[in-house]
């Protein structure tokens, strides 16, 4: 939305409180195919619509359809878009366990309880398990690492600094929001790690991508 | 090569025969990360240039940059598609181990005993286990539909009938490039079941693909 420079108000809510907010305004929860359910953020209420959008590529997908100015989805790549969504995330899941991990130390009590609780389940394992240190943690590094070289071999393709050249689109925005997260959570020396692959790639990109949304992550504000 | 009009030859190689016929002019083998390494096919050699490069999406960059007419990365999509082919590889890889069964049934004794080898190995399975029947079977069938209704939800988010909307693009060679290999060695009802998901969707794409490459599989000649 910063992008497409639509007018908008975050509502922040507790991971303990999202389904108490989303239930009664009548989003959608995400179906897991064991059945169970859940409510998830981000939730889009669009009061020039009334629509109430769920999921961020389905957000993505709404913003577009209905503002079609600055297009996200530039040369009909919506279809591309959403397998770069899936094959980017099935790169980074393997290795992004102890960053959940650090994700956890940034929240209320509350808010903690209740991630840990979620996430335990998704992953199947006890909080200890995902968050194991040493040669396990290096392990993910090493994961993440061989993750982002492929991404960033796919960066090489296109003749520019997004993923279309010189053509912004989502899939860029789909990047920089795991960049963004783990600048958010980890050690400075962590990000810093990160920041040194790929000839500096990946602080260049979420740098990029601030810019061109007219963002800035301030880790001032929440430090 | 069909699509760009570039006049070609193709030189069958039994498998058993690849690394014979590679090695000595030059190809590059494939290197697994525990060291091992081996010779593949498709193998472009271009009298043109010189080149000779090995791996399909390779092929389809290194014909992009040197013969540019008729694009298949329009509007700078090759880093989408590079993603795309390895978000369409893992969505398809868990329901096919029983297609890769089929394939064996229709090579040479000493093709289909190489090509068994060589698919235990990476699959760490027996060839009984990679071709088990039944409930397991099954499960594969319902792996496979749901992949494929995954990749039709890309297509739909396109309007038009290839995964850029009206643009024709390398995206749907590599599509249509499996269902064409399902086409080859599946049964007819197996073929048929494939036909029949999401509307008819695969089967249209294959011949339309078919015909935007000037290309038809002649079922006949190798039956």
């Amino acid at each position: 939305m910063n992008y497409k420079d639509l007018p908008f108000v975050t509502v922040w809510i507790e991971y303990s409180e999202i389904s108490t907010v989303l239930k009664p305004i009548g989003a959608k929860p995400l179906r897991h195919p064991n059945g169970s359910y859940a409510y998830t953020v981000p939730t889009l209420s669009d009061p020039n619509t009334g629509s109430l959008i769920t999921d961020s590529i389905e957000i993505a997908s709404y913003l577009e359809r209905t503002y079609p100015e600055k297009p996200i989805f530039p040369n009909n790549s919506e279809g591309l878009i959403n397998a770069f969504d899936s094959a980017y995330l099935g790169l980074l899941m393997p290795g992004v366990k102890f960053i959940i991990g650090r994700s956890a130390e940034i929240l209320s009590p509350d808010s903690a309880k209740f991630f840990m609780d979620a996430r335990c389940r998704a992953f199947n394992l006890t909080w200890d398990e995902l968050t194991s240190e040493g040669q396990k943690r290096e392990a993910e590094w090493a994961l993440l690492e061989k993750g982002y070289s492929t991404v960033y071999e796919w960066y090489q393709k296109s003749n520019g600094k997004w993923v279309m050249g010189d053509t912004f689109s989502y899939a860029d925005i789909i990047v920089a929001c795991c960049l963004l997260w783990y600048k958010r959570v980890l050690r400075e020396d962590e990000w810093a790690r990160i920041s040194s692959w790929n000839g500096g790639k990946w602080a260049q990109l979420l740098t990029d991508v601030e810019k061109e949304c007219n963002f800035k992550l301030n880790l001032d504000l929440v430090a």
